[in-house]
């Protein structure tokens, strides 16, 4: 059995009896003398290559995916037959770190020290940062908050137990109601009470049709003008027109993105200059954990024919 | 019994039997008509006022300080019956946050990234945020990161649990040694080795004579140059001129500054235009949690002979 790494993926190599483990350039097309690999696995190839390789690589049983995101692998046009796997569960710890440091950064309002940073003064007023709440009416302490993370997956999972160890409330939302993790659940009727009361809205959703713009003009208005809104999902699941809009008529007090609708965010767009929004260049991950376990786990069900981790629905 | 509370403390007033409880203007001597208090709550007032308030009243048994930091009540000069009791536990949970969201945006690279917002760059680069250790040699992730509290107190056991939640490996500093709280602590003779290993050396010391400069150039020398600094105790206890030249010359990697040596902060210092320095005024805490507790609790110890909380050693 040949399997087929790329070269931007820079942990541990599986080990895998009987099978060649082939590193191969993640931004060139698969070698001819490699398209009759079984597995590939997925991490930095453009999806000019993934549309090559789905087409030309005839013998593939799993593509694997590291990325927690099933966008790309779903674009691709893998044929039917052929299990994809995503890396949801790799990037837990650190997306959850990094929604922790941009949700941590607007509660203690770090743009705004930063401008003063720059222009020599201390503000020991602060926009209010010693408050019961800030002079914009945000929350100024994660104590006591109400934070509502919508897509409560595996990086939620992660995330919800740091921020109630922070003395955070937490309510997560998903496709279907109920309890996960010791956490209340609510599904997308609850979402005009949940945001009405929502302190921090954390986005970790997926992007895919029924994700698109969620976070648009009717749920922003749902949300109280205090509202911080947190994005480390996928930049799709929010309209950027309709949060600036908010954001500047101070319906939301302050916005962190670490994804955009469009990657790179583009020279023009408004969002870099609007002064409560930090964005962070997609770097929430860059790190798969323990890639390699996953890989040798569904390559052994394969050989097996056992269950198959993270298999995404065709 | 008469006890005087400034107007600059806004949480709830305590709840006292058979006693007075004043509200007074905190920037403005004692009132003549109010000398005669028993209890000084102090929160707000500047030295000049308490020097004056402990060479006017004649009665005073309990000045009761709302602040962690035991400086200006010592620096007042009241009679040496007065017992002097700090607000040490009063802001555990705010300046925790607030060091978690400084060290946070150390390791997450926020200062780079609000620099590329400036400049409209999509850096996906980013120092290497996404690598295992950043260009600088920086921790990325508190995930396996050795953080060193130098002042193991009131705060530190606040902050130490939710840096050992993040995955970090926690050592404290004290004048004794000795596990506390379930965490390691060590005295100064083993600074050299502990300095050594450190990412992100947290400061949380209180100002007085031992404390001064503590973090100085010898110290600087003894962390790596790829460590971190974070100060929310007092700034006193930092060698800024120091800080500075390893910064320069890359021998310490960032810092953080709640506190400075003199506040505020000249306009005129370098350390604001320091690209891998991240400046707020002071604003930690300014909300003493629950003070009303602990100034019913030490009234009813005065009146009853009891032990005071946070009594000062004189
Ligand atoms: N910024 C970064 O660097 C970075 C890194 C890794 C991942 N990500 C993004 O984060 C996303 C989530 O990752 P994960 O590992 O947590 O994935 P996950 O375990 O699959 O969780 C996804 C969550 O979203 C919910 N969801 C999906 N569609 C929904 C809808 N229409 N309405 C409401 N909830 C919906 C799911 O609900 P159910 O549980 O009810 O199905 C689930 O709770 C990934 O898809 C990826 O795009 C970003
Ligand atoms: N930035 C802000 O807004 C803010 C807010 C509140 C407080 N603070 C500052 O934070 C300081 C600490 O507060 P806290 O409530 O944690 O106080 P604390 O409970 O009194 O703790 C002070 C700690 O410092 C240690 N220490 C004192 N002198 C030392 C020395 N020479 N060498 C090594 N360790 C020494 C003590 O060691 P032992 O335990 O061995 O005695 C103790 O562990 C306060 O004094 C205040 O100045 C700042």
């Amino acid at each position: 059995m040949k399997i087929l790494v790329p070269d931007a993926y820079r942990g541990a190599l599986p080990h895998i009896d009987d099978a060649d483990v082939v590193v191969i350039a993640a931004g060139e097309p698969v070698p001819e003398e490699h398209v009759d690999a079984e597995v590939l696995v997925v991490w930095g190839q453009p999806l000019d290559v993934l549309t090559d390789a789905a087409r030309r690589m005839r013998h593939l049983r799993l593509v694997q995916g590291l990325l927690a995101g099933p966008d790309i692998l779903r674009a691709a046009g893998f044929a039917p037959d052929v299990a994809l796997a995503s890396g949801v569960g790799l990037h837990d710890g650190p997306v959850a770190e990094h929604a922790l440091a941009l949700t941590l950064a607007l509660v203690r309002m770090l743009p705004l020290a930063m401008r003063r940073q720059r222009e020599h003064a201390w503000d020991a007023v602060l926009g209010g940062a010693m408050l019961e709440r800030a002079h914009d009416g945000r929350v100024i302490s994660l104590e006591g908050a109400q934070v509502t993370v919508w897509g409560f997956g595996s990086i939620a999972s992660r995330l919800a137990p740091l921020l109630r160890g922070m003395g955070a409330w937490v309510t997560g939302v998903a496709r279907s109601a109920g309890p996960r993790h010791g956490f209340d659940v609510v599904a997308e009727d609850s979402l005009p009470e949940v945001l009405g009361r929502t302190d921090v809205l954390i986005m970790i959703l997926p992007r895919d049709e029924s994700t698109h713009a969620a976070l648009n003009a009717k749920r922003l208005k749902q949300l109280k003008p205090s509202a911080l809104v947190v994005n480390v999902g996928r930049g799709t699941t929010v309209d950027e027109d309709a949060l600036l809009a908010a954001l500047r008529s101070g319906h939301v007090a302050g916005a962190a993105l670490d994804v955009t609708a469009v990657e790179p965010l583009p020279e023009s767009s408004p969002l870099w200059d609007e002064p409560s929004v930090i964005i962070t260049p997609h770097v929430a991950s860059g790190r798969p954990q323990r890639a390699e376990r996953l890989i040798e786990a569904n390559v052994a069900a394969l050989r097996e024919g056992g269950d198959i981790t993270n298999l995404m629905a065709r």
